[in-house]
């Protein structure tokens, strides 16, 4: 699709005041591809083209350099999937000048069409998590960050999730609660046992009535969960009891998951699931094949085609296949 | 304390590279009160004199009056408490605005002899923690940001935390990991009863672990837990539990928790827990007797007040009186 087509697409349903979830759910069966791209940039895997010339220790150049590289990822994206997952560490880590950087990878990502989940993980209590939702939820001009969705982490209990909900709701943006990680010491807490069920099925409990009472048209709600794509498993059980909830599956690819391992994630209409990858697809040009067919000047062609191939797994392997 | 005095003492701690827990523990006793001012700043709640002819929803400007009425609180406890805890999201609220504003007020507060204690409530995994860690924890130099400690959430688990542990002891700095929250909902999942203890009791044994390997001459860790001062009986028994964590309690004041609530989150030489205080102290122009006495113009004159007040009630109901 060519990029004013999505940009005028995205306009139309931002104008119609659609969901989020209709809204992801649409962008879903446009592309036929249930991803999304994660914008993790990290200064040492950055195409070398990129980085020449450009003092690491100069937080403002790294961050312009951030922006250009996300800027690039969107252009090899666009139309392709979705939408992108930054991840808001990597901005953070470069002081305020990396927080602007943020600010313009979202607009541009926005411009592009595209829809944003902002990774932060962000949670406190009362009129703190107001102030969270505030900053975070909503199209540009309702917000200053401008993102579609923002992932929460639930140990303050369902009184901080409530302020993310109710403004979620009021701007049709979403939210996605922690519920399952996908690192190795994500057990240590989440798989605790409490009244006969781990801690992550009392936090998706919560997640689904959620996702259920602010349920639209394409079946799923305004709040969803993220589960970790190393299990497999429990993927597919989260599955069937949240019916209503969007899954948000981190770590495809370089922490180890794959089309198989997500599959359980789909529901039988290859809906309910969007598949985060960062590494795989954006540093792309720094592995097997793609590095050998594009090189580092040719690192975004490496980025549509490791996007592309994604596809193509996730389409052969799971449900995902009959969008 | 005069503040080029306090500017000094606190340059020769961090030149002598003083552990993040000895650095806190000296400006406790230095000043008689293990407290913290909290930095939330609230629009509508400001002293009008500082919002006066200035638009609301103009983001930039907000941030101006933010970082002025930040500075202000610096310059009126200064000497009077060991830091402040600036609560990042009402500067992430404003946008990249917000992010500039929150550096200079960090900025700011270190230049005047305070630690700093971010309310950031991060968490991730892996290399996306150590993102954070190194986005925040570590003197002005060494980190963007500058923080002394910041705050993180444990819902991601021990691998979750590992990093930010492994920074703050590499640049002397702390982390405190949410354990048991002061909101109503807090109970919600900390309260679940797994293995014959609650979840908090499980994240606290963690915490105590970091703490006791971290452990500094004054007899606590770099690692330290958030333990609302809304369950007095849950802070005493974490005082017993957590021997070698440091403890800091929200929840003072606007929140309910009084000097006797928060009694037993000392040791018996009145160490080892800071008290926060956000709209108690910041906020005291508005509230009786300070309305009263100082008025709106002499919103500065109210939070010093306020603060001696504090200091006053817990060195009464407390150990802190020891000091």
């Amino acid at each position: 699709m060519r990029p004013e087509v999505a940009f005028w697409i995205r306009l139309v349903e931002q104008t119609a005041a659609m969901s989020f979830s209709d809204r992801l759910a649409a962008a879903v069966r446009r592309t036929r591809a249930p991803i999304l791209a994660g914008l993790d940039p990290r200064w040492e895997q950055l195409p070398e083209p990129l980085r020449a010339g450009v003092d690491p220790a100069d937080r403002t150049a790294v961050a312009q350099v951030y922006a250009a590289f996300c800027r690039g990822v969107i252009d090899a994206v666009q139309g392709l999937v979705p939408g992108v997952k930054p991840q808001a560490a990597f901005f953070e880590q470069l002081g305020p000048a990396g927080m602007t950087a943020l600010a313009e990878v979202l607009d541009y990502a926005h411009r592009a069409g595209l829809m944003v989940v902002l990774d932060g993980k962000r949670n406190d209590i009362g009129s703190t998590a107001e102030a969270y939702a505030d900053a975070y939820l909503g199209a540009p001009g309702l917000s200053p960050w401008g993102a579609d969705a923002l992932t929460v982490s639930p140990y303050l209990g369902d009184d901080s999730l409530a302020p993310f909900v109710e403004t979620a709701q009021a701007r049709d943006a979403g939210i996605f609660v922690l519920v399952k990680t996908s690192n190795p010491g994500g057990g240590r807490f989440q798989d605790l046992i409490a009244d006969g069920a781990p801690l992550y099925r009392h936090v998706a409990q919560l997640v689904e009535q959620y996702a259920a009472a602010s349920r639209a048209a394409c079946g799923y709600g305004a709040i969803g969960a993220v589960v970790g794509a190393t299990y497999s498993a429990q993927l597919a059980e989260l599955r069937g009891a949240m019916p209503t909830s969007w899954l948000l599956v981190p770590g495809y690819g370089a922490q180890g998951g794959g089309a198989r391992d997500v599959a359980g994630a789909f529901d039988s209409q290859g809906l309910g699931a969007v598949i985060n990858n960062s590494r795989g697809l954006i540093f792309a040009h720094a592995r097997a094949p793609y590095a050998e067919r594009f090189g580092a000047r040719g690192w975004q062609d490496a980025v549509a085609a490791a996007t592309r191939d994604m596809i193509a797994e996730l389409q052969a392997e799971s449900t995902a296949g009959r969008l």
